[in-house]
């Protein structure tokens, strides 16, 4: 256990803590979705960077337009889940030679126009030569502090929530890297999760308003992996039982004979909030939603017992502390 | 001229920023040193990421934490041009595979190190798998307006200076990338610069508290292709008599029969702040460096023709537009 690619991309991030020394008073813990510093007059500056890689992150079938808008989307997504609206982005790009003009304009434009999709802008960056494709973007967002919904304040017997359904990303990437049959309108709903993924940013904006949600975080390193987060975080457990199954993906599950247990709880790289809301709050966080369009899908509870359970067809089965996890799920990995 | 390799960094950089739609009102405009949003109440919120790309910016010669600390220097570097103190830091990581634990703990205390040496913290950051070592750093502060020192203001008649003298970083990579013999008092002075680079943050902060900077900029692109930047910006020329050309290097030229001014002028990677000043102020923004134990060293005048020169035994030369640039000077091309 002394390689990276033994120790995994968790293990890794808990190596690197380890030497950090914390920041006192931090407004938000490490190892939340985004990092803050209080700006005074109740607000902090709210910061994020996440980092889009070729050979992990973009399969062969998706253009350098949706890659970049993909880098920007993965960085609003975590400022979304706290119910921050980005202002400001920034792009570190390093880029492979034997990339053209029209490779690079194809980069600028899916920046773009990802930032404008949520009414942010792309104000700089710098760029490089590397190996691999690289777009590590870091979006600056400025929220009232009593707005920012961190990942620890579930308490017991509120309802856990999504704003959408899983396992379609999952099922897009197999069916590109395997070159699996599917009718076509499955297909490109499937396909179209992995190329064109979207934060759910308005949700967590009319979340945020409300005051109604106690915990959440993004989805993209799964639903199951996002429910232990809050849990860890939060000290609570959870019995899931209505699991968010992606109609699209159960019929492709169901012509390949594949789980769609499987993949719509471990799959990953989804875009989707996994909200807890206070119960007597319940109605109010729908509507918020519902107003901007989206939806607000109850899937569980949380409960003083520490456990992640999933009733489903009479039975209750643990649900396991995995996901998308670099050095373990890459695509490298899984092609 | 249609690939990366062809085009060159500042081209590239040239082709995103036509895809981008320009933010309205911004504080700062793009291309300088950071970026930043305003706040309310006389503030901005002050950004920047650079990333350091092992096969470019890492010797092998240079360990880990080093480069870890390299990464983090580079951004706040950026800051301290504009006069802004980094608060926050992030980091995104790319990391080859066969790397050890060891490594990991290298590079997260390398960044602890870097961020705790100019009083900021690493708050947070995400880690990746990829062919070379990525290091994205983004560094967050917090200002009043009227201190932040754009490109943009110098005035003809203003004194050029700088805080410390040019053309170590170029030897000692010369140094170590083919190998030359040289004594080692001066090989310590030089390769330390390359090892242990150091940013100007006390003297930046200094002078922005003076208001007797006009403009300032990072020599990080090296000594020309910052007064060409500056001169951009601001519309003015440049003549530079007084070349700061540090001892150790011109030693070390002597030596190898290389020339100090192409090595001082051009050879960049060295994070020395450049920057304009009123002459009425000068005393003041000297005194102010001094005060925080740094120096400012008086190298020329700004003009109202628009040429950049070099003056210097009795001649008078262009100065070219050259420099540091990604894709044309990287340490592969140099090796």
């Amino acid at each position: 256990m002394n390689l990276v690619e033994e120790l995994g991309e968790r293990k890794i991030i808990d190596l690197i803590m380890e030497c950090l020394d914390q920041m006192p008073n931090t407004p938000v813990p490490f190892g939340d979705d985004v990092s803050a510093i209080d700006i005074g007059n109740g607000k902090l500056a709210v910061i994020k960077t996440d980092m889009l890689v070729g050979k992990t992150d973009v399969p062969a079938a998706m253009n350098l337009w949706q890659a970049a808008r993909k880098a920007v989307v993965m960085n609003v997504s975590d400022l979304a889940a706290k119910g921050v609206q980005p202002i400001a982005l920034l792009a570190s790009i390093g880029i492979p030679k034997g990339l053209s003009k029209k490779d690079i304009q194809q980069i600028g434009k899916g920046l773009n126009n990802g930032a404008r999709e949520y009414n942010a802008y792309v104000l700089g960056g710098d760029t490089n030569e590397a190996s691999d494709l690289i777009i590590s973007c870091a979006a600056l967002g400025i929220c009232q502090k009593r707005d920012l919904i961190k990942r620890s304040g579930a308490k017991p017997k509120d309802y856990v929530a999504v704003t959408g359904f899983f396992g379609k990303t999952a099922s897009g990437l197999k069916i590109l890297l395997e070159n699996l049959l599917v009718p076509p309108d499955i297909k490109e709903e499937l396909v179209n999760a992995v190329f064109m993924p979207r934060a759910r940013l308005k949700e967590g904006l009319a979340l945020a308003q409300t005051q109604a949600a106690t915990a959440s975080i993004d989805s993209s390193d799964g639903l199951a992996w996002s429910i232990h987060e809050i849990s860890r975080a939060s000290k609570v457990g959870f019995v899931i039982d209505n699991l968010p199954i992606a109609s699209e993906m159960e019929k492709f599950t169901q012509i390949h004979g594949l789980d769609p247990v499987e993949l719509s709880l471990y799959g990953g790289e989804e875009y989707e909030l996994l909200v807890t809301v206070k119960p007597k709050f319940w109605q109010d966080a729908k509507e918020a939603v519902e107003n901007v369009g989206g939806s607000l899908i109850k899937i569980g509870l949380a409960t003083k017992e520490k456990g992640l359970f999933l009733k489903r067809m009479g039975k209750t089965v643990p649900i396991e502390a995995r996901g998308w996890e670099h050095f373990k799920t890459g695509l490298n990995q899984r092609a």
